[in-house]
């Protein structure tokens, strides 16, 4: 068993300076930390967690709590926070949970295994309670939601996120202003207490506000927010056999699903009928027809969420929910009538 | 802080019987487990990890670690294994790192850390030495690579994967196969030890076998696996002026850039140009025209991979290179001519 020791005498350098390095503290010059971790390397050093977890000392380190994986938003996110982290003193410990575990759970866990500074969630729920949170003795950001449903204070939590309401209602606009009135939408439920919910009530307020009638008719769910079943759901609507121009989709995921079912269906897109989404996932600007979409900042989202945990971590800043808007990328796949 | 003992007492059953549920046991009645999971949950208890680890309990715990979160089939990789997890009595304990990190390092940590029982490794290097994986001493199974270009014996490690070489000679086969002889071929690099070095070999077997010289100007390199690069390299190929009827992608994501590329230059597929790729993403049957390519069996690869670990950890196995075969799903994207 190679032993901190050992490092500090291959490497000529003091016990407690290995073990600054090893513990990722600042106090150390970059050539003696290169040194370290080459010796490191070379005798294929292991840390030995449980010992340092139990010294009590401090790890500066960052939980990221995942859920959903299937979802290709958060893997795209994932990439931007693990970019963010890099440029600070901070390491991340990420923990990828099934969809139906509790993240806040699941944070409070690794919190303690790992003697985190703090936590961030992704895919968690917008209905958080204070006595749910109460297991969390440290700082957290929800990534990419808010508390929209709950009843915490603004004062015990934070968050970076869009507002899916008014970006929905500005989706829908979109439409209308380029002449749609039959615009159906396809979302998972009109009450999910989530993100579909939300959504459906940015695309009523755009159509109240334009004197259009809401078609219960066109309100098409979709059991899973996949591919597969986000077609399937699209020629359900279709077999409705209800007039529609437009499409809007809670979700870029579904907006390509949906393109393919109405193409297949024998629909152009946009000659027949216009689809646009929500959240500018990669892929979505390489299909034919591109997507029209109100592109989630991600970089933005990713570099502020990291930002605010660490000010609050660091007593620089106080609990904030921060709003960002999206950006509209005009695609091929919506059209004036 | 809630110990075992408060939820023994609030379950009404034994310390033994709670210890055994935390630790995921077989040897204890549903009933009971049931019981106690929703007393614990009640209280919010937290086992506590740490001194788990050191009282040196069996975790029945496996790692998953996973190195390129960016690669969409590695995402859908992922919900195969928790999949077949779910059907066993281990749990998964899973570790995202970042590309460059060395992932036999990251398992031989979270190995230690949480007393794993079997490592599963998925995105990790096709050329590892016995050295190299000298620091695990747990068995471990590469999914959905192997050790092609290593030198370990079949003795020493394990995996589940499709034969790279193999199956890139079977596409390119197929185009040739449907009448086309000037074929290109997207890869990342055509001696980089790793997938684009053998599926480049299997294209250069084919075109051999059939007769068909190697255009090096045919040979177009992307830097990166992404879908904007390889957009990029595909405007590259087209604007070099030689003349291809038909682009083997070496990946999906490849093929969806290559076929948008192609779109935005003013080329049909598959009416001027086929495109085939390899993998099968769920993404790739939803876009227009619908991906022709050769399918990974991920339910399968995820389920043997899990088979083959288990049967390892319990000695009803020893290590084995499992190699499984494509299924060929005729889309749009390739034609005869």
């Amino acid at each position: 068993m190679i032993t901190i020791k050992d490092i500090a005498s291959e490497a000529g350098v003091s016990v407690s300076t290995v073990s600054r390095v090893i513990n990722n503290r600042p106090d150390v010059s970059e050539v003696a930390r290169n040194k370290v971790l080459e010796v490191a390397h070379k005798l294929n050093y292991i840390p030995n967690e449980s010992a340092r977890d139990l010294a009590g000392t401090q790890s500066d380190s960052i939980g990221l709590i995942m859920r959903g994986i299937g979802n290709p938003f958060f893997s795209e996110m994932f990439g931007v926070i693990e970019q963010s982290m890099k440029k600070t003193k901070y390491s991340l410990a990420i923990n990828q949970i099934s969809s139906t575990a509790n993240e806040i759970q699941a944070g409070a866990e690794l919190a303690r295994a790992k003697r985190l500074s703090g936590l961030i969630f992704m895919g968690g729920n917008f209905a958080y309670t204070p006595e749910m949170i109460s297991v969390l003795d440290i700082p957290f950001v929800c990534c990419t939601y808010s508390n929209k449903f709950g009843d915490l204070s603004p004062e015990i939590f934070s968050s970076v996120s869009i507002d899916d309401e008014a970006e929905a209602y500005r989706a829908v606009n979109a439409l209308i202003d380029y002449g749609h009135k039959d615009i159906a939408i396809l979302l998972a439920d009109t009450e999910d207490q989530s993100i579909s919910e939300l959504r459906y009530r940015g695309y009523c307020r755009a159509l109240k506000e334009r004197g259009i009638k809401i078609n219960p008719n066109l309100v098409q769910k979709t059991t899973n927010f996949n591919l597969a079943e986000a077609y399937q759901a699209t020629i359900h609507l279709i077999n409705k056999e209800q007039e529609f121009t437009a499409v809007f989709a809670i979700s870029d995921i579904l907006a390509m699903a949906a393109i393919k079912a109405l193409h297949n269906s024998g629909y152009q897109v946009p000659g027949d009928v216009s689809v646009i989404g929500i959240d500018g996932l990669n892929i979505s600007e390489f299909i034919i027809p591109t997507l029209t979409s109100l592109i989630q900042p991600k970089l933005e989202i990713g570099r502020r969420t990291v930002e605010l945990l660490l000010d609050i971590i660091e007593q620089k800043s106080s609990n904030q929910q921060i709003v960002l808007e999206t950006e509209l990328r005009l695609g091929e796949s919506i059209r004036s009538i």
